[in-house]
């Protein structure tokens, strides 16, 4: 069966990729109010390629952006479910003269689809479409029930997604959800990733006399709201770079001896990866690897600042306010809500006499890892590594992806995160781009993966 | 001949004011370029004032504005030289629509002349060209010489006035330079001001990565230039508010005996102060007074701050640059270049590794204290006293006059700060006003001035 399938995806490769260019075309850019009839033309996109498949779908609409759900319907022979996440609308495209072909017309260069969203996510999300429906056109019959889900409002905070979940929690209930929207760890090499960061986004406002004073006239009688910001931010971190505020590492997990080892064998080259970030040294947390604080410590940075006079030149104001943007990055058993009161205690404690703060809380969001070792993981390795012909590595992530932890809580599944796109696509930059044989190598993986999830009883 | 001096004054009370009207009329921004015509007209109006007097004159062009130089000539009976400083320009109007009145269209309201400059200076300098006017028209010779420098330039810096100042420095020479840019204590009491801070005006640029980089991506492996820059602003104060620069206080002079009794003598209203700037408490070096702080102590204040995201909401960004202005006041005997560069030495000190420094001077300058008890300095407390009825505080400016340590350099002559207006006068706001009353002080008490300098041999 799964030969059939594999002959069926390599017999309509050129197909395919005019079918990405087709979907690229679509300028479904969901934050641009001008762009919402795009928005629906690509709803209908997805939709329409489920039907084309005779698979039931539905457009489910939100207050914001439609969610296309689809189902291939119960397996004769039961076996898991795997639900299968992506999304149809892309980030804005930026400054256009910066783009070396249009962002929505797709172009080939160098084995690559430039094109905006190729990468992030509609190359992505369709590698699985097409493993699907070669299933479906090949064999007939799917070895195992799959499921859809494809939203439209990922890149603008995927607001009415819960809601969605939520309210169809049983049409989308599954053994595992299955997304790429995670990089390979090399050209030649895929990669799973098993972990990323949860985060807690702060914002202090620090607030002295009620305008901007003569430096001159009334320095020195009160407290500058500048150089106080400066010390409560100066106050969270030691001269180790670790984060001072009071019980911060508590609930931090230590790495099992399996992940260490997993981590140092990875050829993590740290020269290049200096050399990409153009900084003169790598700096972090004392006593831990460079790819063990990326992925597995806790952080915590500045994000912006801003108080006082910031034009050219001098101007010899004392600000009557000034305010730093600052968030932590928080990994697996910490949790959000008791770090966030912990990170106010810590700035009100640090605060001067003199001043007002206020802390207001844009963002949290607890870590998420996927465990390894479950006949999930270990079928999306073997398909992986049937797919590009290369085992994947498992590797984790210092970014945040709010959905997991939700699908985790509302449908009780972890999440296999089996990403085909470059490191460097240029995922919300110009020239995004997918290459042609990752969305060929992408289908024939989750055509492999559904085979293998089949051998699970 | 003083008391026909002061009768000329008493008498031509009425055209004194029309006489200010006529110059507030006149909108001489010298920071507008449509306002050239009236740089003009405000140069010539205060020429003919002299020249209406018999007072030679002569308008001194610069790159820029143009300067007024007058001259009385050789005084019969030698004596004391003065020279006059003041400028004929004023400040932008800023938003039209917080004025009560137009701006150059003055009005007088509860005894005050309401329009921009009526303050600063052109009240104030008047003042002094009032009670000249009334000596040559009441007695015909002065009793000493009396020169005058008018600048069109303050409110931009005076570029052109050192220029001006060296190239007619055998014309400018004087004993004492007396200018009134400077503010009464209060309504009823009239004050020198002998002393004003100097300035060293500083911007840190702290960069890292080329770009700004994703927080959760590049987290934890790079120093973060926005936490580098509170670490290193943070480390130049302790927790007493002291500067902790190495050799920041060595040669800081503790004040006289004298300074300090006087200062505590001073009916200076704390709660009122605090209140005026709304903040919850006053604050700043450890061991001094208010009063202490604001007009002796060296202080060192963050004015800007600025780097990665600052627009609402959250970004994940670690930036790439981040920048603060900090400005330090210094005073007498500090040397500003010696300071400058302990400043730079210790931001270089205190500054984690892994990223880039940059530190730029926007502007360098010493303090000035005037001594006390010299002849001129008797004289100006003298003639204040018989002026305003009342004797002059003696108070210091947290402020920087740069062209005081300018004259005492090139025309070595100590400055005399006799102030005319009002400490609220709304300088640089809207409603700007002086009190008519203050018009007639000041001039008698320039009257005075003159005859008691003319006392001393």
């Amino acid at each position: 069966m799964i030969e059939k399938t594999i002959a069926h995806i390599e017999a309509n490769k050129e197909a395919s990729v005019d079918r990405l260019k087709d979907f690229l075309r679509i300028e479904s850019i969901s934050t641009d109010p001008d762009c919402k009839p795009a928005m629906k033309r690509g709803a209908e996109w997805v939709h329409n390629l489920f039907l084309d498949c005779g698979i039931e779908s539905e457009i489910v609409e939100t207050p914001g952006h439609a969610s296309v759900l689809a189902d291939t319907g119960p397996a004769e022979n039961g076996g898991p479910t795997i639900l299968f996440y992506g999304h149809y609308d892309v980030q804005p495209t930026g400054d256009l003269s910066l783009w070396d072909s249009p962002p929505f017309e797709p172009t080939i260069r160098d084995g690559a689809i430039f094109a905006r969203g190729s990468a992030d996510d509609k190359g992505q999300i369709l590698a699985h479409m097409l493993a699907v429906e070669a299933w479906r056109k090949a064999v007939g019959k799917l070895p195992i029930r799959v499921k859809f889900l494809v939203e439209g409002e990922e890149e603008i905070g995927s607001a009415n997604l819960e809601k969605v979940v939520r309210d169809h929690k049983d049409r989308l209930s599954c053994d595992y959800v299955a997304l790429s929207d995670t990089p390979k760890f090399d050209m030649a090499t895929p990669a799973i990733t098993y972990g990323t960061k949860g985060m807690i986004y702060k914002e202090i406002i620090v607030s002295g006399a009620k305008q901007n004073l003569h430096s001159g006239s009334f320095g020195g009688t009160l407290t500058n709201p500048g150089n106080a910001l400066a010390q409560i931010i100066a106050s969270l971190r030691d001269g180790d770079n670790r984060v001072t505020i009071p019980g911060f590492y508590d609930d931090v997990l230590p790495l099992t001896d399996e992940e260490k080892e997993k981590m140092q064998a990875l050829p993590f080259d740290e020269a290049a990866y200096m050399k990409g970030m153009a900084v003169p040294s790598l700096e972090g947390e004392k006593g831990y690897s460079t790819l063990e604080r990326r992925w597995t410590r806790p952080t915590l940075d500045v994000n912006g600042l801003l108080g006082g006079f910031t034009g050219t030149g001098s101007s010899t104001v004392i600000p009557a306010t000034a305010m730093a943007k600052v968030s932590m990055r928080i990994v697996p058993n910490q949790d959000a809500q008791k770090i966030s009161k912990a990170f106010d205690n810590a700035v009100l404690a640090a605060a001067p006499k003199g001043i007002r703060i206020e802390i207001l809380t844009h963002a949290m969001c607890g870590a998420y890892v996927s465990p390894l070792g479950t006949p999930g993981m270990n079928a999306a390795a073997k398909a992986m590594e049937a797919g590009f012909g290369k085992a994947p590595y498992f590797i984790r992530e210092g970014g945040t992806l709010p959905i997991l932890p939700m699908f985790k809580e509302v449908l009780g599944a972890e999440s296999l995160m089996m990403g085909l796109c470059m490191p460097n696509c240029n995922a919300h930059g110009p020239n995004e781009f997918f290459h042609v044989s990752d969305l060929h190598n992408g289908a024939r993986a989750s055509a492999h993966f559904i085979n293998e999830l089949a051998q699970v009883r």
